[in-house]
């Protein structure tokens, strides 16, 4: 049996047509001898019109509300889903719609941003061996308790790739809006080239560029499964990317694409005494409150005191602010200073592994064209520079062209 | 523990007000000491409009489409049930919704007309015990494969009263637009009372009353679990009619009340031979057909041939000709006559058990204003007469008016 899992998002089912359309290209991979698994969202705008729903009944974040809030707007992957399944038997595929409930797909209980713990292959398996496509409802999952809960935004990424390990399918295919990974942001380089193929790895560390395209946990899924995904438009028969879990290093690029995450803020805090807890003292309040941190530097200044800059997401910047709070005050800081307005700009590429000079090369680029560099790291496959984001937008440029990925 | 099961039909939930005017309604019932057990629908329009979406990919009747369609409309009280729960959270009330999978409502497994066959009630009864609202969605089982199966139109009431059976409630109530059950429909006899009280028999021989306010199966199923429901009003705090499922015989009226039924049609087989096991030929085809027959007669013509003549609903006409035409072929009859514009007007109270002379009470009341008597049955409580659709109405106030039934 070869096993083919569909994901089709909710601009890709749209409206009627484009259900039709979606049941077709489905209906063509059944003739071509396939076992389809289909993966469905929300129809587009259905979820936020349930959310708004639920807004009329006041807000906050308790688990009673939020689990409630889970199973109004599991509803609308539900109705894709049969409808999905009627428009298939309307081509005269057998097909068959089944909800988390149904596929006993378990997650735990963490409402609207559930992880995915198993899913019941037996079932599936006998439904496909009928000659039936399963049309599974995405984005959710049922806790230990008979709960709805869901993946999070995007989580029907997730909810593919993971049937697809569970299935051990030949391919997972995410069906959205653009023609798969570019090496950069088009709307800022306008040379990017759409990549045929990307590592996971790269996929991974090209988080800001990956999150618009697909979301990341299901990249992290199917680079564990070792399954392959093939990110590609709905509205054309070309094909995507392939996002590969393994790809031989010495074949790859040095540099694979650019990104850049305007969402960073930087924080510094200036005048620490010197001692060595002083970093386990100030990150363990962030790391209790679930706060992630992302570049870190400490520098020792004249005065013998101790200066410590991280970024961090910039809407996370006021619950860091809050919690940190009591560790300067302890350790007897001058300062918190706050930058709202910087931008991670990366080179990412698994063949930086094998060659030397990459980062090098980034920060040569950058200060040739007078950005100047606040902050930066440089790991196995990534180089990360904190700039000022007015700059954003023509680092990308320069280090797209630099390191000649244009068309 | 005091348990309320409280129904809100889809007009009662028809928009986000009239979701908090049924919470509010809800949450006095609590404030009162109830366990409250809440059934909702569908809100308003809903059901239809996911009918709408499912008929863009074509129609039919086979099981694969009738499964996904009951799984599509389903999702319409998953809505409702999820907003009930928030909109009580809202006023303070923990609440809880429950899907059909959630709750163990099993049922058989005919799509679109499903009977429940049971209700997991210790779930329910510890959720209770916890001093949430326990907000089910109606309309809905699983059947013994996991498939979600809807209960036919108006089949709220009947999951309200099962869950009120299977959980030992005090009563039912059951929120609608109209304020109870009338002797008549008033927008025939303007001068129909609302009743205060009826018992469950007089309820289901009412039936093309009832049908308007509550579904019948309910009704049954309130009578044999001994429930008493409450029929009220949405929009106002007046008492509506208590179905009883029993009241003394001697207490009651003669006459509780006057239906018609213009959804009949009457079919007349002539010129059979007259042989003892005639009707059980004739009807035979019909029963294995699943088309109910309502009064029936049989009579010898001079010529010694008989003429067999039955009613059945108007929309089963086609069904019933197919049906029977081979054995009417069979038995030589010379012509099959059917008449489509005919009405069926009754009177029916469980006093008649004990009051002699109201079928003929009923004959020269409708004989007097000279409407003509095709066919009649007159049973322990009930007392029906088919006549030409024209004189349904004035048939009805006749008998309103004879019985002293007005206001």
């Amino acid at each position: 049996m070869r096993i083919l899992v569909q994901k089709y998002g909710g601009t890709s089912l749209g409206d009627v047509d484009r259900i039709r359309m979606a049941a077709r290209r489905t209906a063509n991979a059944v003739a071509d001898g396939r076992s389809v698994i289909v993966v469905v969202s929300a129809m587009a705008g259905e979820t936020n019109r349930l959310l708004k729903l639920a807004g009329c009944f006041g807000n906050g974040t308790d688990r009673q509300r939020l689990r409630e809030v889970d199973a109004l707007v599991a509803t609308g992957e539900e109705v894709s889903a049969a409808l999905m399944a009627l428009a298939l038997q309307s081509l005269g595929i057998r097909a068959r719609s089944l909800t988390a409930h149904q596929v006993l797909l378990r997650c735990d209980g963490r409402f609207q941003n559930a992880r995915i713990r198993s899913v019941d292959s037996v079932e599936l398996l006998s439904l496909l061996e009928t000659g039936s496509v399963a049309v599974v409802t995405g984005f959710q999952g049922i806790d230990d308790d008979g709960n709805v809960a869901t993946l999070g935004r995007g989580g029907s990424d997730t909810t593919a790739v993971a049937l697809a390990v569970a299935m051990r399918a030949e391919e997972c295919e995410i069906f959205t809006d653009v023609e798969g990974v570019y090496t950069a942001d088009p709307g800022v380089c306008p040379d990017a080239r759409k990549l045929d193929r990307i590592s996971s790895e790269d996929m991974l560390e090209l988080a800001s560029l990956g999150a618009k395209v697909m979301q990341i946990r299901s990249v992290e899924l199917g680079k564990k499964g070792r399954i392959r995904i093939h990110v590609r438009s709905t509205f054309s028969d070309r094909e995507g990317t392939y996002i590969m879990p393994e790809i031989d290093d010495l074949e790859s690029p040095v540099v694979t694409g650019i990104a850049c995450d305007a969402n960073q803020a930087e924080v510094s805090i200036v005048g620490l005494e010197d001692r060595p807890d002083l970093l386990a003292k100030v990150f363990e309040p962030l790391a209790i409150d679930d706060i992630s941190v992302d570049l870190i530097s400490q520098n020792v200044g004249t005065d013998r005191t101790v200066t410590v800059t991280f970024t961090i997401e910039a809407s996370r910047l006021d619950a860091a602010r809050a919690s940190i709070e009591p560790v300067v005050r302890d350790l007897g800081a001058r300062e918190v200073l706050v930058d709202r307005d910087v931008a991670k700009v990366s080179a990412v590429g698994i063949g930086m592994r094998t060659h030397a000079g990459v980062a090098q090369k980034v920060f040569a680029l950058l200060s040739g064209a007078g950005i100047p560099i606040r902050l930066a790291i440089s790991t196995e496959i990534k180089v990360s520079c904190i700039i000022p984001s007015r700059h954003g937008e023509e680092a990308m440029r320069i280090l797209h062209a630099g390191f000649g990925l244009g068309a």
